[in-house]
């Protein structure tokens, strides 16, 4: 090692998150925080292969996917990076039909990667947590109704206060467009999804270049700012006495989610219908869910989905509805860190106790830190020469909470002396009584 | 969705894992218990990106590594998967040196990536779970001694009771061979290396070849066969009258581990010296550790690792001495799968208990659901039209060990009837003592 070498320059990639220790622990926080709250309403892990074969991935896409995927060859396969975690998902169900107990509820919380032109907060490399209920066949709009209940419990066990969940129904749109005459529905879809973007002069616009007459647009503009409480717009939906049986089903399905909103444990008032949104894929087929934090509404959703009718129909002809979320995880941590919501915790380790031998009380320590560990606490040594006032330094710089220096007497009497470093006061206790003391403090 | 459309097989690329949730449960299980392991001694979580720059990655390599790798180009960037969690370490220590503290003690459970000839429980996608304590400038031959106790707790924890962890010391070897008149070391101690897989003999013709005598050769193939406890080795190895310096430091090395060894909490008949053990890397200085199943021989070393001088020298002039172990754990589970010690669970789910409504319960069926799921039990509501029997027979497919049928009765009377469905027996409890219940029989 001794001999001259080059030295490369250590870096990576632009678009590339990597996060510092204080900030990691931060974001692995809320990763297992969303985990959790998955699990505890009953979704199956799933872990895929990052790689796959690109025929597969690329089945159906096209525009910008094909263009931001990253694609390359090895041997004689053609492969591809995954660029979200729903088209691996319907892959995985045709691929293993009979073998999964339906409805298939799963999670997977992984990485997907997108070459797009690196952008402040948009990563090539990024974190989904993604929930879906598929079913066989059918599967009941109950469904749809629990996915707010996860929507919900996510963000409060995240430790939001104020937030909104927002659904709307593409049948209902979809049925609204038809009854206003439109003939090209999915333009009609993607012109209303960019209304905060561009603003309602532009939609106007350009809808009328769609085709639309001017009543008709008026109409449309009028019923998609219809926004709030389901008590307050499903009356008036049914009075408007649109006769198309595709806007009928749209406004039941949001009627039956909504009855159910109380009972599943969601604050009501967390929870509203916005006939604005539309969702750009064209997937979806009836519910769609965008999530807003209402003192950040510049984050735009933080937590999105719908209602598709075939997840898998690229890959097989059994007919597999379902019904999904995702959270886009990485994007989500740099923009709540932008504004100072997360982050500059002053914990960049998870230890909660160090111990600093002194003197030949090696032994000793290290049975009391194997002791600590055995009871649940988090448990370093410090290890290596040195001056005290470093060692404590070392504690100081990490946010380490309790330090025990041990020197012999605590070895003659059997005790500890722990300095609670945020208070700087320090206890002398029993070696047994250690791990209670620690967990009773911290 | 319903023209004519292209159907393409869904499946993988060969070489590839990927788990149905029986086993993917199991595997994550493993997972979390290795990351909890390492978090129980402050190893702080790093998760850096997949793809690096080529020039990067492969600053120091060649060989296998460059025939292995996933490169590729996108735009006018030249990339790489990572082929291993201990180069993206290197680099991240060498970018990252004037904001880490050290002695840097980083976990990193994630995916590395080898396009190796597919086989038999060889994977080109693979889980590492990797730890090592990179110093600046020096690191305490002591942390080489808490390595081994961080291997003894993860196996512990893993639930294995018959394994043994082996350690040698490179410095040891390399005095050996210079004191047996060896020029060329590194070759040796690759010849060494094999000896498991081609035999003695096989190893005593190469020495020779080599250029070593015979009485040399045979001093040394004496040698490396020593095995066992510390204090049957040690003393014969300080008899032997070899006087080369790196020799003694390599046995005080070893001295100096064995000594901690119980102190650490580590049952010493677990513990053994393996002189034979030389780790085929030669990035490794000091301490190599490997670790065996007792009653698996045949799975080769199950963790294992080593004591390096300089970590990050493609990177830096920083002297960073470090030592480390990984666990590969797609490959282990992959073996003890294959063996029958893991999976067959029964469990294809991590929900605790299934609700399934009855007539019009609905609504206090999901108030029940929430209250259980807000106490900690993983709970499903059955949200689908169906006969009674086949709702039952999925919570039989899965493995939900609770089910609870909600009708009018239970509705009039606040209560809710569960059935155990490993043993068939039947209760019916108050709603809120419902937690209760679970928790004390699951």
């Amino acid at each position: 090692m001794s001999e001259n070498k080059n030295i490369v320059n250590p870096s990576i990639l632009s678009g590339f998150m990597e996060l510092l220790p204080e900030d990691q622990i931060v974001f692995n926080k809320m990763k297992d925080t969303i985990r959790k709250t998955y699990e505890s309403y009953g979704f199956i892990p799933l872990d895929t292969p990052v790689i796959e074969k690109s025929e597969v991935l690329l089945a159906k896409s096209g525009g910008d996917t094909e263009k931001q995927i990253y694609r390359f060859t090895k041997g004689e396969n053609d492969l591809a990076l995954r660029f979200d975690l729903t088209v691996p998902l319907a892959r995985f169900v045709a691929q293993h039909y009979g073998e999964l107990t339906f409805p298939f509820r799963r999670y997977h919380i992984g990485k997907a990667y997108r070459g797009e032109r690196p952008q402040k907060g948009r990563f090539r490399e990024f974190y989904q947590c993604d929930i879906d209920i598929v079913g066989n066949g059918s599967l009941s709009i109950i469904n749809d109704a629990e996915i707010v209940s996860v929507i919900y419990s996510t963000f409060k066990n995240l430790g939001f206060e104020d937030f909104t969940i927002m659904i709307n129904n593409r049948k209902l749109l979809n049925g609204l467009f038809r009854s206003l005459g439109t003939t090209n529905a999915t333009e009609v879809m993607r012109t209303v999804d960019k209304i905060d973007k561009i603003g309602p002069d532009e939609v106007r616009k350009e809808l009328i270049e769609l085709g639309m007459d001017e009543n008709a647009v008026e109409k449309l503009l009028a019923i998609i700012a219809m926004k709030g409480a389901p008590d307050s717009i499903i009356p008036e939906l049914r009075k408007m006495g649109i006769d198309n049986d595709e806007f009928k089903t749209g406004v039941d399905e949001l009627e039956k989610i909504s009855e159910c909103i109380s009972s599943l444990g969601v604050d009501p008032k967390k929870f509203e219908l916005n006939l604005k949104i539309a969702r750009g894929l064209d997937y979806y087929t009836g519910t769609v869910y965008e999530t807003f934090l209402n003192d950040y509404p510049q984050l735009g959703s933080v937590c999105s989905g719908g209602r598709y009718d075939e997840l898998a129909s690229n890959y097989t002809k059994q007919s597999l509805p379902g019904v999904g979320i995702s959270i886009g995880l990485s994007r989500l941590f740099y923009q709540l860190r932008e504004i100072g919501l997360v982050g500059k915790t002053g914990h960049a380790t998870t230890t909660d106790l160090l111990f600093i031998p002194i003197g030949d009380t090696l032994n000793y320590t290290l049975s009391a830190a194997a002791l600590a560990r055995s009871e649940g606490i988090n448990t370093e040594v410090y290890m290596n020469e040195g001056k005290l006032g470093k060692k404590f330094t070392y504690a100081n710089n990490l946010g380490i909470p309790f330090v025990a220096a041990v020197g012999e007497t605590e070895v003659q009497e059997g005790t500890l002396t722990v300095k609670d470093m945020r208070t700087g006061e320090q206890e002398t206790v029993k070696k047994e009584s250690l791990a209670e003391y620690i967990n009773a403090k911290k």
